[in-house]
């Protein structure tokens, strides 16, 4: 047994039950949760304690006192047909009062928007009024079924967190907490003060677990007191008068609502950014750096660490942007729901260490007689087992009630064996640099700042549109490669890497993340096609490189180089022949594996030399394309699977001409992988699966065979 | 036993046969066929004779003495790296040598394009030179990785008919028939005094079909002579110098190749087109109309009667075009393989009478030992019978070896059953007009001139992408309603037509056929949604509307009226919560049939006060939507079905508002239709298939059940 890297929370009248625990776990710090108290006797034991701090809620008093610093953001009203009569616009009637105020503080007719959303054109601030009683628009002279909305500018008088715990667990008539402005008069110096009275009057404290700095991301209710609208990486709330002209002063031009509304889609990430959203990003990145830095600098003065949660109030502070290390944290906690998530956490540069919270959280919805903790448990540990093989946390860690999870048993045996299996780990290799046989870039708008964020609309839900694609990066969380990720900006203006050798871009057609119109530009196709043509490897997975309107005949712009291209119609009247399968690169890339495409693309035929790997009734699935002295490949999608990840790693081995180097750690049987560290000596065989499994596996190019009980994980010292 | 409006094939040394079957079949009239020679003893007969008549091909001692007046059309070689040094492209590389040949005769550097197709840009003249020995041209100064492409002007030196025969059918040494382009000097004396010589020649001919006029659709092979390229209403092979220069005198501007070639797409009809091509199938329409007078007033000048094959060198007598009519024509004849092909030819304006060739030709493919040829025809008559009952052909035939049909008995009675049936549903109906129930117009960018026409590639090709939508044609070719074609243009100028019930939007996002970026159009929107609004209704199939970019928010641009939007991502971020199912809508249209949206379009999501009809798994597939005193109705695909067809007629009358009137004249059971004629007093009842049918039916209102053996119509004097 162990001890230590392990975070617990506790619960009131249950010392000497979490004493126990933290013996028989080898915890060593204890953290507060939502709804919990702590025992005070837990202050006697030797463990580190994390509080929650909140900066921009919680702090009722003064909220309530400055309404006016209410935070922020700019919605859409439904959209509104035209009337012969004038036209009434209530554009409150699908926001929930209880979170949702229209700003009257700051002139509409100066700050909000009417728009024709028929013609695109702004409706002149003359030829509309605002009836602040009842929050409607009218407008004089509307055209008779043209569709109108309004953009206007709302204080948002309930923290979406808050309100979703509040509503979710029926807190009935307890006070609504109000997210105020840092940027507004007054707020800073409240946030820091109100810290320089906390920090000595929470002497046991050692470290301050900021959840989070200053903006939610943007999570708005309808009428009905229903989700409405959700994005993890939304800046939606962190408008403001006071941006905007502070923004205008930095970069020299104004914002309009539309600047944020987007005609609706609110700068969803899945939209190619437009430059003055990125701007706009910039300039809140920076902003949240400066003012969290000034907290993070007063905790350590007084002496304890300063812990960012990723979530909840990090709109800014995205710990993959440019002014992220500057905030100069120690440290940053996340929920890891899978491989993605567990090196979105893992891979944060500019922190002294990491902590992930893993499933499940000690609720009642998992921890209730009939039900068996341990089969989610096990699921959570498994998926993100394999990712922190590749670069793991330095922290583990749970939540909720502690009392709950103590009825179970089981279940506190299978944390004591995680908890001692998180350690062996990390003890072998957390400052080891894992074996990479390949190199590879994801290539989207975004890049390095939306490092393993690709795809995430709300942090965990599954989506339709995304499962196919989110697949790619959940295999690369736990594969044997670097993954690193570049933005189309990035390459342009530096060029490709030199050590890359393969890159991926996928996603749906005019999407931020296979690029949409950006593959128009002459520049980057160019840079692309050259490079591959000098032997790399370039993986196109969905819609590749599709411009949504074809563009000079072509769908894909990269149609050469993955020897595939999708039709829409306009290229029916070609004939499309059934090209030659690669029978070598089908062995090779799909050898016995099951297919699971997914969603899929729909539309692909071959083109030039290709050569089909899968096809599937009339889809064409995977296509491979030599070119140059390298290769395109093409996947119609990618749900995560064991399978899939392995295919996924033969896919990119052979898009980088390397087959050859395949077997030099690997396992043949997908639901076993093989991770070597070289440079301790040491191969790790997992099994990641609860079933017992046997494989071929190959240690530095030595072919054996391994039986593995479930879950195991075999260290081999490497052969001399 | 009847006799007339039937037309069969003959052969030699097979007189005492042919007329066995001519008592048989009742048949008044005898064509030849290509590769047969008539017995002259039929001569003696009593019967109409057909003679195949060939304008523009067949006729190389003048095509070989005037090679300059060949046909020719704009082709665009294969897409070619740019490269380091010069880049030479072999432009023909792709091309069937035997089909195409470079014009040489016009200077290339005047009448030819090259394209930089990663930039659009044309390549300055000056920048290239074509090696006429190699055919190829090569690029002093490209930039490595752009793609080039050469826009060459090349003869046809083989008639795409001829040649696609000659080589099925292994015609050997055979010489190849050369089309020539009546356009070009000599050629349109040749024609006229050809056929002038001809007509007296041939005294015994009634009937001149010809085959067609001057341009054959566009038919292109590639350099393993297999077919590269295909478009049943392509106008790719009508150009030539002189077509230009004729265009620009007429439109005061100057066509480029690239108007032509249209980065590969060629026109294609899912193009929505653009006023360039509009103004050059007008040019052709109008100058093939003048020409194509000239000969048939001589064929009637000579006694004789002049019909038009709907196929082959039909291009620019679309029959639907404006200037159809004055050719004068008696006739049309096409092959029916539908009952869209059948209310192709049946519904044709401006002829004396139409004849359908049905299937399956006398051909051994389908007339050899083991196979029973009546399969095929029974499924082409029972399939062409439905919308025969909507509108008659004026005359059947067959085609091929009758030799062939003579050894197969119980084929030889089915053509006599099918004979008969036709005449007796003409005898009874052809003067009347059936009972519609609604009027509905499908509404593209194509309109009239395009009637029966939408989806066509390959004329009776099946395509994956076409099928779901082309179905809907299917569908309504035997439905008891009124069916009009509508483009955008017309009802832009004109409105919307003033008795309509019901407007259709069938097809995939951005083609001709949903319209593409035609519906940002505020005029277009709103006017439709006027309409809408004001009583009528609006179907949406597949992605109707769709701008390819959202626009404003929206994919589909009357989402509002149609009750729902399709997500490609950008709008993931905003919650989509199930909608009620509105019983009543689904037990009206859907009721207990069986659903098949085919390809179905996908990401689907209703909005606003929309009901949901059906939704499977993730995929929403029929949505109503009131909409002022109207209604939208959404279907995400119909490929053809009795069930579909049913489906689809009930969708109708939901979104027409008149439910009510569906049971006026209707059978419950999709295998059997009611087609009323209340001027003549009489009820046909039909029975679509091989097997028993019983069915509830209604009958002027009055419920009652019937027992119809296979294939029956069942006549019903209507009561009075």
């Amino acid at each position: 047994m162990t001890k230590g890297q392990l975070t617990i929370p506790s619960d009131e009248n249950f010392f000497d039950a979490t004493k126990a625990l933290i013996e028989k776990w080898g915890a060593d710090a204890i953290r507060d949760s939502d709804g919990t108290k702590l025992d005070p006797e837990l202050k006697t034991l030797s463990m580190k304690f994390y509080s929650t701090y909140f900066v921009a809620r919680g702090h009722n008093d003064f909220a309530k006192a400055h309404m006016d610093t209410t935070q922020e953001l700019y919605l859409m009203s439904k959209r509104t047909l035209g009337a012969e009569t004038s036209l009434a616009i209530p554009f409150m009637a699908e926001y929930y009062d209880q979170q949702i105020q229209p700003n009257y503080n700051n002139d509409p007719k100066v700050y909000w928007e009417v728009i024709d959303r028929t013609t695109g054109e702004v409706v002149a601030p003359e030829r509309w009024l605002v009836d602040q009683n009842d929050n409607v628009v009218t407008i004089a002279d509307s055209v008779p079924y043209h569709e109108y909305t309004v953009s206007f500018l709302a204080y948002m008088i309930w923290d979406p967190t808050e309100m979703y715990n509040h509503l979710t667990n029926d807190w009935g008539d307890k006070e609504h907490e109000i997210p105020f402005d840092v940027r507004q008069p007054g707020a800073a110096d409240f946030m820091q003060n109100f810290l320089k009275e906390w920090l000595p009057a929470n002497p046991e404290i050692d470290v301050v677990r900021f959840t989070t700095f200053f903006y939610h991301f943007t999570l708005v209710f309808d009428q009905h007191a229903r989700e409405k609208f959700v994005d993890w990486l939304g800046y939606g709330g962190t408008v403001s008068v006071a941006a905007l002209e502070a923004f205008e002063k930095v970069h020299g031009y104004r914002l309009r609502p539309e600047d944020f509304v987007d005609a609706g889609f609110y700068n969803s990430t899945f939209r190619p950014p437009s430059q003055h959203y990125l701007d706009y990003i910039d300039f809140i990145q920076r902003f949240v750096s400066d003012q969290a830095k000034i907290l993070v600098d007063m905790v350590h003065a007084a002496g304890k660490e300063a812990m960012m949660f990723l979530g909840d109030n990090w709109i800014g502070a995205e710990p993959y942007g440019p002014y992220f290390k500057e905030i100069g944290l120690d440290s940053v906690v996340g929920s890891v729901g899978n491989g993605i998530t567990l090196r979105l956490i893992a891979d944060i540069p500019g922190v002294k260490y990491t902590e992930g919270r893993f499933l499940p959280y000690f609720f009642p919805d998992v921890f209730h007689e009939g039900n068996d903790p341990v089969i989610e448990a096990r699921t959570n540990w498994l998926t993100a087992r394999r990712a922190i093989m590749r670069k793991p946390l330095d922290r583990i860690g749970y939540g909720g009630y502690l009392k709950l999870a103590n009825q179970f048993p089981e279940f506190v045996d299978y944390v004591t064996h995680v908890a001692d299996e998180f350690r062996d780990i990390y003890q072998r290799i957390h400052d080891v640099k894992p074996y990479s046989g390949l190199k590879v870039g994801i290539l989207n708008s975004w890049g390095k700042l939306r490092s393993w964020q690709p795809f995430i609309v709300a942090h965990g839900k599954w989506y339709q549109q995304t499962y196919s694609y989110e697949g790619v990066l959940e295999a690369l969380s736990g594969a044997a490669v670097d993954v690193s990720f570049l933005s189309f900006s990035d390459i342009l203006a530096n060029g490709i890497p030199e050590d890359l050798d393969v890159i991926i871009n996928v996603g749906a057609a005019g999407t931020a993340f296979s690029g949409g119109d950006i593959w128009r530009n002459e520049q980057l196709v160019t840079m692309m096609r050259q490079w591959v043509a000098a032997g790399h490897g370039f993986v196109g997975i969905g819609e590749p490189t599709a411009t949504l309107v074809p563009y000079q005949g072509r769908r894909f712009q990269l149609a050469d180089v993955l020897g595939v291209d999708q039709e829409i119609g306009y290229g029916l009247s070609t004939d499309r022949y059934d090209v030659p399968v690669d029978a070598a690169a089908k062995a090779f890339i799909v050898g016995a594996l099951p297919l699971d495409f997914g969603e899929g693309a729909r539309g692909l035929f071959p083109i030039g030399d290709a050569t089909t790997v899968v096809k599937e009734d009339h889809d064409t699935r995977l296509v491979t394309n030599d070119y140059g002295a390298g290769r395109g490949v093409y996947l119609a999608g990618l749900p995560f699977s064991p399978t899939n990840a392995n295919l996924l790693l033969r896919a990119l081995y052979y898009a980088a001409h390397q087959e050859q180097s395949l077997n030099q750690y690997y396992a043949e049987n997908p639901n076993v992988e093989v991770n070597a560290y070289p440079s301790a000596g040491l191969i790790a065989i997992l099994n990641n699966t609860n079933e017992h499994q046997t494989s071929a596996v190959y240690l530095n190019g030595h072919q054996t065979n391994v039986d593995l009980v479930p879950g195991e994980i075999r260290w081999e010292r490497e052969a001399e």
